[in-house]
């Protein structure tokens, strides 16, 4: 490919809203263009780019006998109604009317579509287990893309799907697409990830793992225990939770707060007491039902997981609005909730047992002191609902955890029976029973892992691809083009490089030299050969590897080979 | 890849639906999945068929120097707007809000996208000629999805947009967009197809080209003339136009035809009077505008070609509906009709300068004879608004006309500057002017070839894929597996075939030898291999191809090659 003719130009300046830098430099590496808010058009290289990895997730999931489907982008309200999900996700899933007035979505995943395809097809225990799978477009319209690839609207993505006679049949599938994932990672060039344990949030099932970059830039919080290896996303992470309980519990008082509400402001104003020895409360609305309000505590020091809170309500939740409740913002305490109408009380696991601690009066410039959670109230349940903290101990081992950023590149699935069961598909057991095949899934978003292994391997220069999915392996310089005796060399080895299968972006512009090599820094070919009249008076060319590993000179007509060796070794 | 883990079964009941072949076998044969109303899951062998295609197509362009991007499914209505489509496209374009009450379509085609992804990248003309091109999904809310991929809402298709200074260069380009569609074709496998002709319909530009597949299924009708080589779509097609005029002129006569109002009947009613001697009324609405009323007159041997009146009032038209009008259905004739409000009168040329004829009187019963278009009307314009008949004469040659049936397979337009000059493109031309480029664009539809060569290629035992697409080479059939010196002789032959590169479909069921061969035919593999007892003993493999063109015998442990060479031959 001639870089003249290579349409996305190069530019210097960042877009205004690009706060990471994958996402600021594969715009001014003219990779992508945007099309509208979290919708983007790919360029010739980042299309390449998609492909190579497109293809290496290919190779993995045919090695664990996936075999290849296409489902459909559109489908019918039909398909969703049947698993449920047509009335259970909201907004993010796109809905419009057909022609002729039926309901379609726009397909964010496809386990209902998967099901469709297999259960009349697959009736027999010998038929299983089989693993299906697409790689196709998607659309979840997304509140807050952002980021570049990092989170769209539109991405294309690997989706698979399992079925299985029994959990312990799937369980060892799922530690094959677990290894197959960790093979994919690796061949794309990715390296500092990990798996963890997570929520399976709208997609049902119990067991899953995201697989994540470990980056500052990531939305996602994971807690990590350095000694014993427990890894987790913080929305379903747990820790050893530790009960403080004073030895003499002293007698509950009202105390005058004046305006103190928030925590930081209640511990000050009473003399600067510990966080740990107040408890917080934390307002919801149940979503879609503004009228209830689900009140939480969980220890002064302690932030509530909405995702855990979640489970523990099977129902999502909003912040809640207060007005027009009895509840006074900033003074709610435990006392009296139970008498106030549309109230749900949370406990979380930290109150237990505590005492002498500060909870709020329920009342405007009112707190309570050494209130005592066994003394002074009748709780029935307290609920893990609090994010762990850094530095709190591991459940496992007693260790310190530690908190990271990561991105979210993939993730895999124990769905159970959830949608087979309610689409009804059934085969035929060993013994002749209808039985509900069990199934898993397992994704990853093509986009996003471009996008990721630019955060990672980007520097100040520009993006840096790994050999593996790079969009060409070479950049080849032809300095001073316009001199005859450069342009017959440099159009050669253009050819002999092609002809050995070295995929090669040629720079024939009539440029300066640091013009063409800022450009192939900031596009991150990884092998740049420079060709110029010096080095062909010198019977040489000059290669340089994007990552600073490799720079040597190669005799000008007998580099093929050496390229190629280069090159081979890194992918 | 395991026949007995294929998802997809094999039945031998067509669905009540498919009137055509391709249609019927892919259902029978597994190899796709209704979910809605032309919207299809493809199964395994279809995806693999699928993608052979598209590397093809990728070579293709790539060899034509396009580059290819990916533009995105969901556009929003603001690029649209730009080009005038978003109102002039009716209600095949599907139309929808986002979750902040957007305006977005989803693509039916990317001129739009290819625009606004190019205008900032390229600015100069030296940037040009630069052809993009990507292979995505598309929907367009087709109101009558019909045989199988065929004619769906959504499909897989390779469009392309190429950008050029001037017309003599975009008609270098698009020529050379023809032979690599010629070329393509060829290559997927497909035999009988051509070029003709067309109308550009909504994509705007003057000239087309659509790729036909010549088949009795094919809704297109295509004009062809087998002396010079003229060929058009039936749309476009136009023909030598036979005007007759008696040499004498009669009187103009009312007379009563009862209830005589087809023009059979009225040439009946007459004593069998020749229909060419009557002239034809036939009404339409202009779409969106159901007052006004257009009536054409042809002559009464002849009928309407939609596309072409849709040329001359520049407007889409629907069958009229009469009720209401002041037109007398089955005897609207010329006389009077300039006194109606709101009727558009389209005079055809065959027309002109005849006399003697047979028209409507506008009134119920009654119609005139020996009407004159030269004599008793003044006409200010005739236009080209008739269908061109079989054996009409050539315009260019005066040969015979004859008619036949295709599928479009590919299209290639002249797009001019429709797109470029709505959307604000422009580059500076050699002398520093802002110069408009002007744009072709090639599209394919993917699963439409695949349907297409399925009609071409299928017998009526089922599939039969050419090499080059077909989903896997060798159908490996092991008669008796259960027999251990057969399990381990098929086993090896598929891991040696594999291993040479040989795609390979085993088949290693316990079921009959001739329930395995129904299958493989009608999968339609292209290579039959058949191991059983007897050819072990034989030191022998059975080698048949599904075209039934080669039948012989291997060496059991040598056949690796001849089949690779078998295969290779017919790529």
């Amino acid at each position: 490919m001639y870089i003249s003719k290579l349409v996305g130009e190069r530019t210097k300046t960042s877009p205004a809203d690009a706060v990471i830098k994958s996402h600021a430099l594969m715009i001014r590496a003219g990779y992508m263009k945007l099309v509208s808010n979290g919708i983007w058009s790919l360029a010739m290289p980042a299309q390449r780019i998609s492909q190579k990895i497109e293809n290496i997730i290919r190779e993995e999931m045919n090695a664990i006998e996936g075999q290849e489907c296409l489902f459909p982008v559109v489908m019918p309200r039909e398909l969703w109604d049947e698993s449920g999900r047509y009335s259970s996700i909201g907004d993010e899933m796109v809905r419009f009317k057909d022609r002729k007035g039926g309901d379609f979505v726009l397909g964010m995943t496809h386990e209902e579509a998967a099901v469709q395809f297999a259960r009349d097809a697959v009736n027999s225990y010998n038929q299983l287990p089989f693993m299906i799978y697409q790689i196709q477009t998607k659309f979840r319209d997304e509140g807050r893309a952002r980021g570049g690839l990092i989170r769209v609207r539109e991405f294309k993505m690997k989706d698979a799907y399992s079925f299985h006679i029994d959990q312990q049949d799937l369980e060892k599938y799922y530690y094959r697409a677990y290894a197959a994932y960790e093979r994919i990672f690796k061949r794309i060039g990715m390296k500092n990830f990990i798996a963890v344990t997570s929520d399976s949030g709208m997609m049902g099932g119990k067991i899953s793992h995201e697989f994540m970059l470990l980056t500052d830039v990531g939305e996602d919080t994971l807690v990590l225990c350095p000694k014993c290896g427990y890894k987790s996303n913080m929305e379903v992470a747990n820790s050893v939770v530790e009960n403080y309980a004073d030895e003499v519990e002293l007698p509950m008082e009202e105390v005058y707060t004046a305006d103190a509400k928030e925590i930081a402001e209640v511990t000050k104003y009473l003399g600067d007491i510990p966080a740990y020895k107040t408890a917080k409360a934390v307002c919801y609305n149940i979503k879609g039902d503004s009228k209830t309000t689900v009140v939480c505590f969980v220890r002064g020091d302690l932030e509530v997981n909405e995702a855990k809170l979640k489970k523990v309500l099977r129902k999502e939740v909003v912040p809640a609005g207060l007005e027009g409740s009895a509840l006074v913002a900033g003074n709610i305490g435990c006392l009296g909730l139970d008498k106030l109408k549309d109230v749900v009380v949370v406990y979380d696991n930290s109150l237990k047992g505590a005492n002498n601690m500060v909870i709020g009066a329920n009342k405007e410039e009112y707190h309570i002191k050494n209130f005592s959670f066994n003394r002074d109230i009748q709780i029935k349940e307290f609920h893990d609902i609090a994010k762990v903290v850094d530095g709190a101990r591991c459940v496992h081992c007693g260790a310190p955890l530690t908190l990271q950023n990561g991105i979210e590149i993939g993730n895999i699935f124990q769905l159970g029976t959830k949608y087979t069961e309610a689409m009804g598909m059934t085969v035929l057991n060993k013994d002749g029973k209808a039985t509900t095949p069990i199934m898993g899934c397992y994704g990853i978003g093509v986009g996003r892992a471009i996008a990721s292994i630019a955060e990672e391997s980007a520097d100040e220069k520009g993006l840096n691809w790994p050999m593996a999915i790079a969009p060409w392996h070479v950049y080849l310089c032809a300095l001073r083009p316009d001199d005859p005796v450069v342009r017959e060399k440099a159009d050669k080895l253009y050819q002999d490089l092609q002809s050995a299968g070295i995929e090669v972006l040629y720079d024939d512009r009539n440029v300066s030299p640091g013009f063409k090599f800022n450009d192939c820094d900031l596009m991150g070919i990884p092998v740049r050969v420079v060709i110029s009249p010096r080095s062909i008076q010198n019977g040489i060319v000059e290669v340089q590897l994007r990552d600073g590993t490799l720079k040597e000179n190669l005799n000008l007509d007998d580099c093929v080979g050496g390229l190629k060796k280069i090159i081979e070794d890194r992918i």
